[in-house]
């Protein structure tokens, strides 16, 4: 059975910007390979309601689930929660549980709980609550979309609650070989391997290295003994 | 005139794994916002013929620019340029001058210009070359689409060949103010600023520093007066 697969939507002016270098993307496709789940396809939108409810609509869609960052906070520019509930057709409230569970969280630091910091209980109808355990505000689950925060430490913690959660296959192994050879020079014995291995992904990645050129061959695949066995006629040809 | 539209496509089952940690975007993130083109969404797909395609059709249909990285080199993975050709229905060949070229690089290099090399003088019919200063084999513009190689210093040359030839708007201005109040504490009368502004953009992004909350207020726009009036607002209100 193939591995359930995976989207992931970073949702950010500022990323688009130049702004701000995004690191969810990298960070969750590390996970999701570890976790056994195929990250097949990524996007990034801006703070734009139709964009995210087109993307979230598509890619919910497409894969088995989908992962979203940013959008989430107490500003104008947060408007991620309504575009999910408009994507599904579902309503948004202030949610009893969340409001409960950030009211507590203000009042033990002695800040007010305000109108803006309300609207981060704001959740779709029929959305399940993820954990946040750096600044309590929760992201949500609502059928296979999983809404996170944007800030990367945050982001990382919610994706620790729900990942456990989420049924993985075989995680996706992989072996490199790093010879001081120019990719056009294995190319040919390179690609007849990968040919009689279809079962597996094999990927070739040029570097330099003090002016010379070198290549990482990497093979990919989820059964531990294909991937053996092509490393090792790998390095037959190139070690 | 709003400013011209882009988006960028990075192919590569590297980065959607998680093995490599694609710099590409945000690289021409930044450049394309000093040159006054807005990227307005971007994508990253595997290496996988379909989905190139259909992100192709897709993205440069909807923008006045499309950019794509990865998948050009001589390797049985690299499938750009057939993707490319297959979105236009357009044939593709070894292409007279992308030999040339190449030819002679490899004739000085005293390296064999053999098959898997040739492959990368395989451009679809019509398009343009995009020179190469760091190893010679061509990416391509074809209509708006503009293809270049994944490798991030391939990559950065090839833009600074294509990027001169377009046409940008005004230069996306940005301003930062940066305040030690959390995010819930702003957002009303940030809220109300970006609505009294708007044409300009207004974003808040968070930071803690030293376990304290704070923010960095984000005003962008391309007229100077408009982004120094509401700065000045800002100010008044946090500074």
């Amino acid at each position: 059975m193939p591995n359930p697969t995976a989207a992931m939507l970073v949702i950010g002016d500022e990323i688009l910007s130049g702004r701000t270098r995004d690191s969810n993307l990298h960070y969750i496709a590390c996970e999701l390979t570890k976790h056994g789940i195929t990250l097949a396809e990524a996007r990034i939108v801006a703070d734009d309601h139709q964009e995210i409810v087109a993307a979230v609509n598509s890619l919910r869609a497409k894969y088995d689930h989908l992962f979203t960052s940013g959008g989430i906070g107490p500003t104008h520019d947060d408007i991620t929660a309504d575009a999910i509930a408009a994507a599904f057709g579902v309503a948004i409230s202030h949610r009893a549980d969340a409001m409960a569970l950030m009211a507590a969280h203000y009042e033990r630091q002695n800040l007010p709980f305000n109108e803006a910091r309300q609207r981060m209980a704001r959740i779709p109808d029929g959305a399940a609550l993820i954990d946040n355990p750096v600044s309590i505000a929760p992201g949500f689950t609502l059928g296979n979309v999983h809404v996170m925060a944007g800030v990367p430490k945050i982001f990382e913690a919610m994706l620790a609650s729900v990942l456990p959660q989420l049924t993985g296959g075989p995680p996706l192994l992989s072996q490199n070989l790093r010879v001081l050879r120019g990719e056009g020079e294995i190319a040919g014995d390179f690609g007849a391997l990968a040919a009689a291995f279809p079962d597996l992904s094999m990927g070739s990645y040029p570097f330099t290295q003090n002016g010379a050129y070198g290549t990482n061959l990497v093979i990919r695949g989820t059964d531990p003994g294909r991937v053996s066995t092509a490393m090792l006629r790998l390095t037959e040809l190139f070690g």
